[in-house]
Formats: structure tokens, sequence, C-alpha cells
């Protein structure tokens, strides 16, 4: 059984597929995505290593002609470099009666750099998201942004390019270390709080089961999550309207974090969003536009899932810093994301310096 | 006195501005495609060198801040490594307080990679044409199609992202050496076949004054292409519906003799085009869908202007060759766009190849 759902673009709407051991549905799914005969699929290493197996007979029994591009598995792998290693190889491939689809199978880095190579080869080829990761299902698969790292910044260069499927099988999630899974839930959270107090009490409620990967209550929440994410998206694709920043909850000071801590992956991106939400809502508190029992019961959630809500031992200079620095890239245009109440939030530019400073010490050294 | 069209897509629809000495009207048109405040000038060494002292001060005394990026000017500048390098400089140009847009200040090739590196920077950032050719202003300028070039073909690597504005001065066509604005007259012959039997007649009685450069003849024939290229592109954005494949009347031969030519320069773009639509007429006067007057007017146009209708001592087996491999590069999607009469094209895949040869033959033999 999987859940169905459509992001509900104007031009363009796709379906995202949610489901436990669901790869026999794949084929009928991509016919219905009207995509060509000749998949290339984008991967890593490791990726390839432990999953191919699975999916690649499934392809070739549909008929399908199935090919791997293999990048590496890190951030390394986001440059213009891999992009163009990337945009070549498909010329190759490429040839006189071939379809080229895109399949992005993977975590985040695999679905940014492919759905970017997607978008510029030919000016454009469709392409499918099968991601591998929590985090990946949640968030990095559905919404179209594409994005490779210069030396100067993250995601710098880049398009919005909306895939023509999101197929999310949770045998991948369920082979996933602890660590990473619970990362990803981290995302999953985020929608409850900017959107959804009946999904955060329903994390509240099944946490154990979602901690043991049960299948039926891990679908439930990836699906819903995923309607949330393709709803904010559908309401503001290229980020324009100010709507989509929402979802940037807790990433502010999240990403300050793991700039602080120079993305050694003491804190994975799940855990340095959950501390940013803990302390993005400490702002709320301070500003006496959200009362201080949201904050506990975030911070409530958050410890259940054992997740991190402080960053023992990371300079609150640095992650200040950090923050400062991520504001000259995006050119002033940081944007505080604020709950006033579980299931809602309010964007704001302002926030004084001495509030922010006060949060991040709340944050990194403990109450 | 300029002309103004206006590019009418659904979304972003943009002005064309055409005219004789109008630099001073640029500040104003900037203002009100409201762009930032730091032009980035994307260009090549004899366009810098020749044409940046007029354009610089104008920028400057509105108020603008003006940065040069040069890249080389030849087509390999079209290349992915040249991209990286110019995302790589806006990046190291940006900073807190900045608005960054792009001017392309050139022809052909840096519109395209300007483009490109718009399109890119920032998932997309502002970006005006200031075509300094005649191929620019009446074509590549006008309609958003982007690219590079990579080593298995040209243009493999692209989008589709519409400038804010097109300003087209003939200042700078009136210091072309006479063969490349006689070459450009080639694009403005296609737009009478495919679409303005007026155009076209005006072209036969105006030859003269347009092989002056008269700026009022030569402004009404540009604006009048830049019109139809507009309308063609608003009603095929993104090449989906066949519709913006009659721009490509001529090119397929006329592809086919600069690629057998090895791009030496031996015969400019438009002239191989002028070759390409005579051709290509002589296609559909074989088949029957075309009176053999129809040729002749166009051959005699196109000598008019002094521009060949026939490739000496190039080779039929070579040409046909090279459209071969053209059909291969588009995946077979070769479509021939045919006159019916001056003002009126047909597309079809199907030309039977004994017919194609023969135009070939006679095209590169003479009769």
């Amino acid at each position: 059984m999987s859940h169905l759902i459509q992001v509900p673009l104007q031009k363009n709407k796709y379906p995202v597929v949610v489901g436990h051991k669901i790869l026999s549905e794949l084929p009928r799914r991509l016919k219905q995505a009207k995509l060509g005969c000749d998949a290339v699929i984008i991967t890593n290493p490791s990726i390839r290593r432990k999953c191919a197996g699975k999916l690649t007979p499934v392809l070739k029994r549909a008929g399908y002609s199935v090919n791997f591009l293999i990048v590496p598995d890190s951030e390394q792998s986001k440059s213009l470099n891999q992009l163009g290693r990337l945009l070549n190889r498909l010329a190759q491939l490429d040839g006189i009666g071939r379809s080229l689809f895109l399949i992005a199978f993977g975590g985040g880095v695999v679905g940014d750099v492919t759905g970017l190579a997607a978008s510029l080869y030919l000016r454009g080829i469709p392409y499918v998201q099968v991601p591998t990761t929590l985090l990946g299902q949640v968030d990095s698969a559905i919404g179209g942004k594409t994005a490779v790292d210069l030396p100067h910044g993250k995601n710098l260069v880049g398009s919005f390019y909306q895939p023509k499927l999101v197929f999310s099988d949770l045998i991948w999630i369920r082979q996933l270390p602890k660590r990473q899974r619970v990362s990803g839930m981290a995302e999953i959270i985020k929608y409850g709080v900017i959107r959804d107090p009946r999904l955060f009490g329903y994390l509240e409620k099944h946490r154990s089961r979602l901690l043991k990967a049960d299948p039926k209550t891990l679908s439930y929440v990836i699906a819903r999550s995923s309607r949330i994410k393709g709803e904010v998206v559908a309401a503001d694709e290229r980020e324009t309207k100010g709507i989509r920043t929402i979802l940037n909850f807790g990433h502010t000071i999240g990403h300050g974090i793991e700039a602080a801590t120079h993305y050694s992956g003491r804190y994975t991106h799940g855990e340095s969003v959950a501390m940013g939400m803990v302390a993005a809502t400490n702002i709320a508190v301070q500003l006496g536009i959200c009362s201080s029992s949201v904050e506990k019961r975030l911070v409530g959630l958050t410890q259940k899932f054992g997740l991190p809500v402080r960053a023992r031992g990371v300079s609150a200079q640095k992650v200040l810093r950090a923050i400062r620095h991520d504001k000259k890239a995006k050119r002033g245009r940081l944007r505080w994301v604020l709950p006033t109440r579980i299931g809602h939030v309010v964007v704001t530019p302002d926030v004084p310096e001495t509030v922010v400073k006060q949060a991040i010490q709340a944050c990194v050294a403990g109450k």
C-alpha cells in the first residue's frame, strides 16, 4: 500500500509516492509520468553497492535501459566540476533513438546535482527523485531546488526545476543507521511546528513506533510531511513571495552551528536544525510572540527522539559570526522564522542582536 | 526616436528597444525593468575596447556601479569552463547590500553565456541584452535561449531564461565590417520568408539604403524582425509546440555547410543560412509545395545583398554527412522548414534523401 500525494503546481504538477516495499510500483509510475526508455541513474558509490541491486532489475524487467553515473558520497559532489562531468557523460550516453531521463538515487547531494544536470542538459530533460534518506524523502527531493556549491558558498549556482515524480520507498530508510534516520525526524518535527499541530501531536504520541521505523507510522508522517512541503512549494515555486521561507524554520541558527563546527559532521544537518528550531522558538518567547509552553513542548519532543537541543562545547561567538556571514551571503536577506504556536510561524527580518545572542548562548551552553 | 516592441510572453513580458543613438534612453529603460544598482557587463575584449567607452559613462552617470567580466571573442567562450569562471567571479563581486544584474554586451556568444550565467547564479538574477551585432539584435538576443557547448556538440547545455530588456542601438551595428552586417541581413530575409511578405517586399525595395546602413530603414527592419521573433517565441517559449521550429528555416543545410567547412569562418553563420534558405526552398520546389518563382525571388534578393547562394568548392557529401550527424545529435528530431510561398512555411520531418541530395548538389555546385 502506498500514499499518493500531488505537488499541486499550476504547471507540471507531479506525484509523490510514499510506501514500504513499493518498488514493483515504480515502472507503472514512470510510465504515467511519460518518461523515455533510457534511465540514467545518478548515485553515490555506497548506494550503488547497497541498493542498486534492488532497483536495477525492476527497471530492466520493465524494459528500461539502465546506465549508472557515480558521484562521490559527499558535499564535494556539489561542484561545477562534478556537474560538468555528468553533463559530458550524458552527451556520451545520448544518441539517435534514445530518450534519456535521470533518476536521482540517493540523498540530498545526489538529488541537488542530478536536478541541476537534468535542468541544463539539452535545456532540460526529465528527472525523477528516488530519495534514499529520510531527509531526502521529506524535504530535499520535493520542490525542484537544484544546486551546486562555489568556493564562495553553498548552493550559489542552481535552478528551479521540478522532477516528474518523487518515489519514496521506506526500504532504503529502514537500512539507514539510526542516527541518520533520527536526524531526518527533525525536518518532520519542523512541518508540525510550521503548519500542522495534528502532525506534531501524532509525533508526540507515536514516538516509539517511529524510532523503531514502523512502516505504517513512518509512511504516514513522511506522506504528511511531503504534502506540506508540496503545498508550500506550490504556493511559492520560485521563492519570490516569501511563503517558501517558512521551510527555513530552525535553519538560521542550525546553519550557524554547522558552520561553527566547520561542517565536521559533529552534528548532522538534522541535529543542527533541531537545535536551531529550539533556539528560534526561544527567540519567539523572548520577543513575547510565543508562549514558553510551546518551547517546552518542542524541547520535550526533540529530546524524546534523542535529538540534541543544545550544542555543547560550541562557541556562541562562532555561531553568531556564521549567521552574520550567512546574512552577507544572502545579501542582507536573512529572514527569521519564528513560531507563534504549534502549527503557525511568522517571518521577520528584525530580531535585536541581543535577543539572538541570548538564544544562541542558551543553545550552546545549556541553561 | 526608438521603436518599442514587447515580447508578449504571458509571464515576464519584456521590451525590445530599437533605434539609432539611443544610449541616453538606457538608464530609464533599466529603471522601468526594476533592476538593481550593480551592473556587471559581460563582454569580449574587442567590444570592451571599441564600445565600452560609450556605455560605461551613461550607466555611471545614472548611478549604477559598473564591473566588467571579459570572455574571449570566439565560440570557445561558450564552454563550461568559461561559465564556471563567470559564476565564481560573480560570487566575488557580490556581497551585502549589492543587487547584481548582468548586461550581455556583444554578439551571440556573449549573449548565450551571459544568459546562462544569469539563470544559474543564485538560481537566477536578472539580465539585459545589449546586442552589438545585427545577428544578435534580430535573433539571438531575443527569446531567452541560453547555452554553452560541450565537446560532443554545440549548445548541449543551457536553459530558457528571458532577459528583462533587449536594447538594440544601431551605433554598434554601423561600426561593423560590412560583411558582418550583410550576414545579419540573412536572418532578416528569413523573417520575411517565414512570416512577413511585406517585410520581404520592403527588403527588395530598400536594399541600397540597407546596404548603406541608413538608420531609419535599418531601424525599421530590425524592429520588424524583433517583433516577429518575439511573437514566435511567445507562442512557444520552450520549443515544445513545434512553432519555434520555423525560426530554423535555412539552418539545417546552413549548419551542414558550416560544419563541412569546419566552422573555419570561410562562410559566416549568416552566409551559410542564406545558402541554406535557398537550398530549403529548392527542396520545397522539388516537392511541389512551392512555386519556382519563390525560389527565384529569394535567390534574387539574397544576391542583391551580396550574400552567397552557392557554396563553391564545398563537398556535397560532407554537407550531407554533417546534416546526418546533426540529426543524430538532435536524437532524430530533425525538422525541415520549407516555404510554400513568401510569408509562409511548413515543418516536416520527411524529405526523401534524394531530394535533399539534389538540393545540396545544386547549392554547392552551382547550376
